[in-house]
């Protein structure tokens, strides 16, 4: 992560020293890096899993071998993966990288004394922004938070080309099924939901939006893509991927709808945008098909859940790429570290844009990339209205 | 125009009955429409040119036929176009619609008494809306101004798809040249610039992009296009085309980078990004070489400049699809409305987003294309933290 | 017309002194670059239009100030374009270079003296060289043929990239409707129709492709677009572009099927693809809209067709870029030359392979590209079987 | 393989019944289809592998219990190879199904007597057929071949859609690097080189062709792509992929040009376009980096070869996906049906074209796309000269 590595000396100047955070993160591979250079810059870090379908028990290991306290399992139940998270809130964290705002959200549910000490949060995903949001509407959000996944060099890349390739490269290798002609309906048009359309698109496929929102819509509309309604989406879909950030995208109701052979991924909210445990109901019988791939028999129609409806890509292969997560986590890494400078008032924070710059210069200088200056007569230009 | 005709109840309301509105946008064909509904509203509109290029005389005649006082011409000085424009605001005009602030900058700089009796200024240009910006840092707007360019059903349509498109056919149809291979320089890369990347892109057209903003170079980056400081892109370039929303885009120290047979043409701030008169006077000569075409000869080099700089896809062709259009003045007609109807305070406001839901909407039911609207489970989590 | 240019020593080495030449193209602007290019050569040109629609009055006027004999006028019926062509043959030319073969035929049916007579032709479309073969397999073809439309300096990059991006350029600049999210209904998907619907879908065009061929068919579903059969696709498309070679693509019972608001648009067989007589006689009412643009009003339905239904790109702008009929053109020059020089036998010839090679390699000079050389391993592996 | 399942009267009809069949192909899950079909009508069939790095020993089991005598074992040396595909030649197999003519020419070189005996060869890849072409050119063809590959059924869906996505998702799936901005050089740009380029392209992929064909070269360029000879391809490319079906397209004295971290993989001919024994011989240090990633140290760069070299699909992944080979297996039988039916001549056949359509017809079907068939009208003119 060169990215990172060059905001060291930075995360380094000492705001971080003897602070105690928590990071609730998917805890695969690269999860790593982020929390050795938050240990580096002299931070005690506690760390948990944000969903325990996308835990990967060897990381675990891994963080606990480097002296990381770790409260999380892969596979365990939801009373189990709240019990891991009070752990964390327990262990005293003043400081928090969310993710869903698992942590936080069980935090001001559960030990509203603990919520009360909070100095910081800072939050990667569309959903727990809007969570933080919702506290703060209801007058609970007592401490500055920083919207992270709002960071432009976070959604526009992570959720983009990140969480796009990576979903799409996860449902071809675990099917192997071919991606020309076929036709993809994505739930959700957002960035992740963009991204998906244009990885899919890229390969020949046939896409077909569902949206709530007029101006998605019209968006995807423009692009190019098929609009519809999610009912009569799923009657000509042949991959059905959901990216809402909401729950139940794919819920009891619209089982009916699904064609014969239809394959169900998710790339959005955690492990409840497609509503499982329902279909599992509806099913006359649900066969492990292969790793990662469950199918559920409805009738003469044949129904396959990839990665148990978990985040494909990380459930089902190996997340983001790393040159993703070394943006994602450089906005992680600083916006905690601007949280623990104090200078952010109480309240949903946008990223700083100059540290959104900073890391996009950084990315360009690896890259090895040039930028133009705006000469004299352009500032000029830029800041006057009588020019 | 469909959307704009069915908002025409909400625009009747009364709020506009017996308002002076000074409308200064590009005349070409489809400001007729936007003007027309806005009187048809009650409002009595004074109309000028945002720009002396784009100006068509046989527009200002049809709209003088239909009662309209217009002050403009096609071709004028800069000095005729500030008389004309400073005649508008004499006119008594209360409520302006604007591109890049021309006439609202010249009241504040030439007329500060008229400029004091303004009750709502709404801003079609990212350049104009970086200059309410400006005016409102040094405290000099002490009315409700709309960024109206930022709206969602503004700039995500109207810059991306409608100036995308039609810059790049305005180009192929006054030179005929292939898009195929060809090295397209594109200078800014923002809404617009992006727009005409992905078309120019399209036609199997070799990209390269100019930035001075760090993020967005990366974007161009992940979205597969090459991305150069000026003067070594311009090296390697067969059409360049600006989008900056600033000045001297092309300045006097850029002329030396340009290969033989270069097309410059303009798709951002008025005819300002590319110094022509600069070009000029380091020519050895200046030939017409066909209509919109004028080709400087600098030593061995030529250099073909389109629409003598000003915004080719409308001097240069008929500008946005009316398609584009109706959405664009929608959000013309409704922010003048709303401020007509003295809900706003003063500074800068954004377009409320209730009616960029409304165009959107209205826009989709012309289309025929259905909406999913979110379950009551999905209400109650958007909603809630605790969910 | 760069690599025509560099081939002129080869061209003018004397096989083409003295020859009588016809050439039946298009006459527009470029043509006369061919023209003039063979009567260097040495060769006595006699021109004429391959369409009346698509002729150019002004070239024909420049043709002939240059000494160039010229039968063709513009919008003149087929009975006089018949005649004209008739003079051509009466002119005592030996070598054709045709198009959709109309002058050959032509010598067949009406002068078989004249037909017996001839020494060569070379034939430039996809319509052309399916009429050589019809006259092959009826054992009329008593002289060397080639099929200068399959060279793939020709077919690859005239019919894909060059019409392409021309038809579509043409349909916008008349029309100005937007493309973004537009059905096209593009009829026959061979060269052209891949280049139309990857030009139409770059500008975020909806696709929705009509085929006979199977093959074809799953081509175009693998390259995501739709496939349906006519009427069904007449139903969604607002933009119809026919390209199958054929005549009669759209026929008095397809138009039963198209919306309203349609525009029509060929860019196949010269202007016989639109059944434009049986669509007047089934209109209400026909207005000349605008400059190329007619409508036929059916009931409570507009149909607009663009150039009379003739090659859009050509009668409605300025048909393909140069850089393309350089490539197109070379072909014919060398072709033409080839069959002056007699090597050829009887029958439809391939273009030789070897001056296809020269002229992608004279481009690729002229673009300044690079090729590499097989190494001696790989040339040794390329020509055995053991190894 | 609802094709094949299809065409199962036809292949049933009696003409393989009791006829010696070899299949040399890579032995991966989806050959069992085509070898219990051909079983299914009657064929006696024995396998090996195309290649020792894509042979997977549990389908070399799973076909042994079915009752077919296989020659196979994954990763043997060439010695071994050779062997194996000896002692399917003395079988007797009368009839080939042959990939990369791996068998046939080891039976014309080492086993002229059992070469003699040959009824008839279906060539499955664009280096086998050139092999083919030249047995023929030395008159050494004394029996019926069908160049398969060239089949459009073949060529169209597998190279350009089948190669191209997986080779692209093996890559990233092996690596999990972002394709979006990487710089990847393609070597060949055939069938197989442009459905990587437009693979890789789709997600963000920056594509440098190197060409040794002029006319493949000058495609590239008009496809938007940057081409460059190999040394200076090789300086910017982050992943290099060769597809040229010829041998060494890396070899010894193209590694100095490879940058530090490249990616090298292969989906050309077997394992033989990469030369990784001699990179291996240059290297100062071998690195076994992960599952199918072998780390070469060169001085200070590292150099990271996929699947050993081998065709990083088949041997890093699941190879083509079912449908693909579902219409590749359906051209192989039908053309090895058509041979044991000995209805060709001695030499290189094509693959029938009606066959070719019988199997796009059925495709088709399958997937609910209907075609529309040409009027009388047109039936005329197709066949016609003179109308």
């Amino acid at each position: 992560m060169p990215v990172l590595a060059r905001l060291r000396d930075r995360l380094g100047d000492g705001a971080l020293r003897g602070r105690r955070l928590a990071v609730v993160v998917h805890l695969e591979a690269k999860t790593a890096c982020l929390v050795l250079a938050l240990q580096e810059a002299g931070a005690t870090v506690v760390a948990a899993g944000s969903n325990p379908l996308s835990t990967q028990d060897a990381v675990v290991a891994a963080l606990a071998e480097r002296g990381v306290e770790v409260h999380a399992r892969h596979g365990v139940s939801q009373e189990e993966f709240t019990a891991d998270l009070l752990r964390v809130a327990e262990s005293g964290a003043e400081l928090v990288i969310d993710d869903g705002l698992e942590l936080t959200r069980r935090m001001a549910e559960h030990r509203p004394d603990l919520y009360a000490q909070l100095r910081g949060v800072s939050e990667e995903t569309t959903t727990g922004v809007a969570r933080l949001r919702a506290l703060e509407a209801e007058g609970l959000l007592g401490f500055p938070a920083v919207a992270a996944n709002d960071a432009r060099c976070k959604h526009l890349f992570d959720n983009v080309y990140g969480t796009g390739q990576t979903t799409l490269t996860a449902i071809l290798a675990l099917t192997n099924v071919l991606a020309a002609g076929r036709g993809f309906c994505i739930v959700g048009y957002g960035w992740v939901g963009r991204g998906l359309a244009k990885a899919a698109h890229g390969l020949g496929g046939r896409i077909t939006i569902v949206e709530i929102d007029p101006v998605r819509a019209l968006t995807a509309h423009m692009d190019g893509h098929n609009v519809a309604p999610l009912a009569r989406a799923l009657e000509d879909a042949d991959v059905v991927i959901t990216a809402t950030g909401l729950v139940e995208a794919l819920d009891a109701s619209s089982f009916a709808h699904l064609q014969d052979g239809v394959l169900l991924a998710n790339a959005g909210h955690h492990d409840r945008e497609i509503d499982v445990p329902a279909l599992a109901a509806q099913a006359d019988e649900t066969i492990e098909a292969r790793a990662n791939v469950t199918t559920y028999v409805l009738g003469d129609r044949r129904v396959h859940v990839l990665a148990g409806g978990a985040l494909v890509n990380i459930a089902g292969l190996d997340g983001n790429p790393i040159e993703i997560m070394d943006l994602s986590f450089s906005v992680q890494a600083l916006s905690i570290h601007t949280l623990a400078s104090g200078e952010l008032p109480a309240g949903v924070n946008e990223f700083p844009a100059e540290l959104d710059d900073l890391i996009a210069r950084t990315k360009l200088e690896t890259l090895g990339i040039e930028l133009d200056e705006p000469t004299e007569v352009q500032e000029r230009f830029r800041s006057a209205w009588m020019v």
